[in-house]
């Protein structure tokens, strides 16, 4: 394959993708970077696949990258498994991929890190090494959800379940930038999830956060105000935030519901011959609704508030998934840098005096 | 209208409806009325229709129950609209008809109340007026999720946005004796909703509710652990056990996913010919899916833990789902008593020691 350096090299983002510990090996991510690369090879400055070299030179030899000089194979001898704890890799896994990849990011060698492995080691081993940009205590991953009509960052959807009005204040900072990005908005509308829209529903968290945000809102947020479960999936807001325990939960259950519906579907179609032939004459659909609804198309879950992009792909992730999760990285690493959105948070600290607020 | 009276009229439930209040008017609440006298006229002891006597009587004629002896209208002057804030109405609408409904149950006269009001005024109304029942602290909502395969009780889906382990744990016990009356289980399977199954993750009430649920486990409740939102629609578990700020997010998101891929769907299928002749084809399919996921079918969301039955129902509610609110009544009053469920509280509240913690 035959790719056109660019000139300004240098400046252009270097990615560390960790190769290992996904479902379907390292095959998958490997034809990812390559689909990457036919279409984003111009803007990407460098490109570190972390793994076993002995396991890794076959296959990049096999999909025809062996001669590509943005990629780097970066040796790493061990592995982690999806079902091993967090803590433990940390202490046992030293030359973990995973680990190996963050390192990349840590040393400077690389702005951003792409995994498909286990979701813990991955948030514990970046925050540990990466540490949170000035202002922020705990990091949050974002997700996108898409709609009928559009998509929305949904924000924290796991990496903290015990939010404080701080983590939520800087959740929402931290999606508008992410949307900003990802979605293409330049002021991603921003609302605060909760039970009933009126003032004083809810609980103390949200209350407390919602009179956070409508301070910030004009110049540092575009705060909407609050949303309810049922305004989810309208087009009201770019960037819904909540806590991890709410969020984590709210996507998976999504996932779970759509998965659902879709078997559903699929049975019901089967169950007559009359039904299969309609399902036939009408199978752009069922085309539209793969293509609108695909996890493969925002596949990479940023873990945002880390001095370093980190972004988390399905464990399934195949190589389209792959694809999309790297173009997701470059939007990201294009648009901004980190310093801005760590001025934004300091900013948000000192009006809101949320450091004495914890 | 001719219904047989059976002999034992007296031990038969009486049941009272907030006729005043809902979206379509009370004309769909009466013929809903007729339709459950049709099938359930000899397991009910009493109807009592709350509201304008002088709205109520012309329709209740209309419909041909003026000669129903099962029915009775008791006037009140008052209704509580939607958007009313729920401690002004406490206040000033003291002869509501919602108010009125739920004095009957107070003063013993009825057994059970249903209103497709204003949720909030029910909520408060009926807490005040019946009161928990001995050795619960908060009444919990519950509604019943359909799925392809099976149906589900969601508890709490929002009447107490801040809850405790203790709560947790009665939610739980309510859950399981509404699951036995609504779904037929004899044993229904408890799961306790979290983010990561593995033991100590989620946050710090997830898991103290867990460690009580587990000594629970047995004689008391059928608890199956830990579940996660992806297992929600998989038929994991009859009872998902959670607190009300996640629960009334996540059944109004399920709500909202569903209706917007109903919608994608319908758009999809009109887009060409061709789609639209498989969508007529296949017409089966979208009946199956309307009644599969019909929210009539399980209408009746229970407001559990009062000295009382008090169920609410959908504010646009039409006839069918109230009739099957009224279906869902009857049954939970014939199961058992209210005595049995707070023996179990009681119970556990020793076992546990949850008095003191609190």
């Amino acid at each position: 394959m035959q790719v056109s350096l660019p000139s300004k090299q240098k400046q252009l983002p270097k990615l560390a993708v960790d190769v290992m510990g996904a479902d379907f090996g390292p095959q998958q991510i490997i034809a990812g970077v390559r689909l990457a690369l036919e279409t984003n090879a111009s803007r990407i400055g460098r490109l570190f696949l972390v793994g076993d070299e002995n396991i890794l030179n076959p296959i990049v030899q096999a999909e025809g990258l062996s001669r590509e000089s943005l990629i780097e194979v970066v040796h790493a001898s061990q592995v982690i498994a999806m079902d091993e704890k967090p803590l433990q890799t940390l202490k046992q896994k030293k030359d973990a991929s995973m680990f190996r990849a963050i390192d990349l990011v840590k040393q400077g060698a690389a702005q951003s890190v792409l995994s498909c492995g286990n979701t813990g080691s991955l948030m514990a081993g970046s925050t540990l090494k990466l540490r949170t940009i000035p202002g922020v205590e705990r990091p949050a991953l974002a997700s996108i959800i898409p709609t009928r009509t559009h998509q929305f960052v949904l924000i924290d959807v796991g990496a903290n379940p015990n939010s404080t009005v701080k983590h939520l204040v800087h959740n929402a900072i931290l999606g508008a930038y992410f949307a900003k990005a990802v979605l293409g908005k330049k002021a991603p509308r921003v609302g605060l999830l909760t039970i009933g829209t009126e003032e004083g529903k809810g609980n103390e968290l949200v209350q407390q956060t919602h009179d956070c945000l409508k301070q910030l809102n004009g110049e540092y947020l575009n705060y909407s105000g609050l949303i309810e479960g049922f305004d989810l999936f309208e087009d009201c807001v770019d960037v819904v935030v909540c806590g991890g325990f709410v969020g984590n939960i709210l996507l998976k259950t999504c996932e779970s519901l759509f998965l659902n519906l879709k078997e559903f579907l699929k049975q019901e179609f089967e169950r007559t011959y009359l039904r299969k032939l309609g399902a036939t004459l009408a199978s752009g659909v069922f085309k539209s609704m793969r293509k609108q609804f695909s996890p493969d198309k925002f596949s990479g879950a940023p873990l945002l508030g880390l001095n370093g992009w980190v972004f988390k792909s399905h464990g399934s992730s195949k190589a389209e998934a792959i694809a999309s999760a790297l173009n997701m990285s470059l939007n990201c690493l294009e648009l901004y840098d980190l310093q801005a959105i760590s001025s934004a948070i300091e900013m948000a600290n000192s009006l809101l005096n949320l450091d004495e607020k914890g």
